[in-house]
């Protein structure tokens, strides 16, 4: 075991209590690997937890803790904030209700604030429901929204990653044609910049490629300006800059080209171009079985002043509490934060 | 071997001889299995075909001949028609230049006058250079374009199909600003029809899904209206008339729900939003060696009165001469052909 000062404590919020957040987080601190790496620290609900710990038979020792700096992180204790909002009952699996919205919303919002404060150096976020948190009266689209709202973030990227493939959007929930109009030269530029942050917060060597938004990248202006208009002058003033980018690439060689190994990170024009790869590479199949096995895959919010991954599937809520959901893509969030929380602190050395 | 009255003679097109066409034409007749399905006959130029036979260390007999009635389909032989455009020298390899250009177009416009008389059951094409043709004087944008305006075609699809995925597309070469234009109701509607002719064309049992145009499906309209107004619509009416189709299913999520065998064929709104998939899906990884082989996949022009297959890779100038190039696209262009001939030769009775 490392020395427990040196690894990172990490935040991870539970999500909606009604689906599977909790399940996944709680089956991923039965990883030995997760301790040997950081500080596991959920934040959250006990009357969940608990329930959850006995539905998987007890494996975990549950130990409610009031601040960070009392966590331990041994091997087999699931160390948590209690934020008691929630009782054993008054709320169901399996249902969108204000009551675990709000739940979910006030980890969310306590997770931010011990980042903000440094008493944790990330977050990982379990899965919300918009439509319960709106109905709790938080007026937002998301996690990521949240997250740029508590820390003041304007400028920040989502990255998606899969084991094969990483890509960071420059539109994301923006119709195809708001998307087109929303493509100007500064924020691609602007994403070009966050991507190569990311390079530096994982702690990549290679380049960086930017995909075009037309087929073809437009053929030289046959049907489409964009590329000519704001992509190519971005990544030429992103060169000048020093940033090893690459591009346009036709966007639909591009990602090829990434999981042949040429681009550490792939800047998407919009939602689908990028999201499409992403499901597509973390799709797994059982060549013995026939069978396909779930998407793994995580997305990480990058430009905010702390570091936030995520798991990227949703609650689940059709099956919550039956024990049929894998911690794999959990996993791979707490040990991508694992790796952010590092390299930042590397980073800030560096600037001191 | 199968009775040669039986077989269907498939006219292969060389495309442009600076290119690879003609080694892989000539490399996938090397496989019994093409003379066991069908009698390939090679439309182009008899000095390009010398010259490549001889690279490849003369393993073919070249047998011209006049007509498709002539032709035998015996293994090991190559008959081709020669159009005799090219001599031994002046054209150069991995060059665009007009007389190539002429000698591939005119190579099409041959295959498809032999087809429309039904001399032969169907054309497979080998890449030509856009460039070239327009050299040449013939002001089209690729070969379905040609295949359109030969046989008078208006309403034709694309389909792209990778081993594991076949995708149709309701727009191609517009601009993303204009595809969204494009994509009423009754032109989806057109698609959706088309790619239920092409689970005939193939034999297909099972349902066609159709993607949505933008994220999430515009979650009700939040981002974009194009799904309400003419995506869903035109789905709607499909069903109405008999044909197996369900969605619109998030851009992001049909893909991997046709990889799980959900879908026999996906209608995609835009090139990128079924090139990406496809060309990913066709991306074969060895294991041993973790090194990726090309991409291996065929297109085939839909709506036609004609069956036309095509490789999904271009000209590759930089490798032609150099015997560097696989024949696997080829023959999946090969095989398809027959079984759309097939298909199409039992719609055709099932008809009369």
């Amino acid at each position: 075991m490392q020395n427990a000062q040196k690894r990172p404590i990490l935040a991870i919020t539970l999500g909606d209590a009604a689906g599977i957040g909790p399940e996944v987080s709680l089956k991923a601190l039965l990883s030995q690997e997760v301790y040997r790496a950081s500080i596991p620290l959920l934040i959250g609900e006990g009357a969940s937890l608990r329930l959850t710990n006995e539905m998987l038979g007890n494996p975990l020792a549950l130990r409610p803790v009031t601040s960070p700096e009392e966590a331990k992180g041994e091997p087999g204790v699931a160390e948590y904030i209690d934020l008691g909002l929630l009782k054993e009952n008054g709320w169901a699996l399996g249902k969108v209700q204000a009551i675990t919205g709000e739940a979910a919303f006030q980890a969310i919002a306590r997770a931010i604030q011990l980042a903000l404060e440094k008493r944790v150096q990330a977050v990982v976020t379990a899965p919300i429901n918009k439509e319960a948190i709106n109905l709790a009266g938080h007026h937002f689209a998301g996690h990521t929204e949240i997250f740029s709202h508590y820390t003041g973030t304007k400028d920040y990227g989502m990255l998606l990653a899969s084991p094969k493939l990483r890509v960071i959007h420059a539109t994301t929930h923006l119709s195809m044609r708001e998307a087109c109009d929303a493509l100007t030269k500064q924020r691609v530029l602007k994403t070009i910049q966050l991507a190569d942050f990311c390079r530096k917060l994982i702690g990549l060597q290679g380049k960086i490629g930017v995909a075009g938004l037309n087929p073809h990248n437009s053929e030289n202006g046959l049907f489409g300006f964009e590329e000519h208009k704001s992509i190519t002058p971005a990544i030429q003033r992103a060169q000048a800059l020093g940033i090893p980018v690459e591009g346009p690439i036709p966007p639909d060689t591009i990602f090829v080209k990434a999981f042949a190994g040429q681009y550490d990170i792939v800047v998407a024009m919009y939602h689908d171009q990028g999201h499409i790869p992403v499901k597509l590479s973390g799709f797994v199949m059982d060549e013995k079985t026939g069978q396909f096995s779930s998407v793994r895959g995580i997305n990480c919010t990058i430009g905010l002043p702390i570091i936030r991954t995520s798991v990227d599937h949703g609650t689940a809520f059709d099956r919550a509490g039956q024990n049929l959901s894998r911690e794999d893509s959990m996993l791979d969030a707490i040990f991508m934060a694992v790796r952010m929380a590092e390299h930042l602190s590397l980073i800030q050395e560096a600037a001191t």
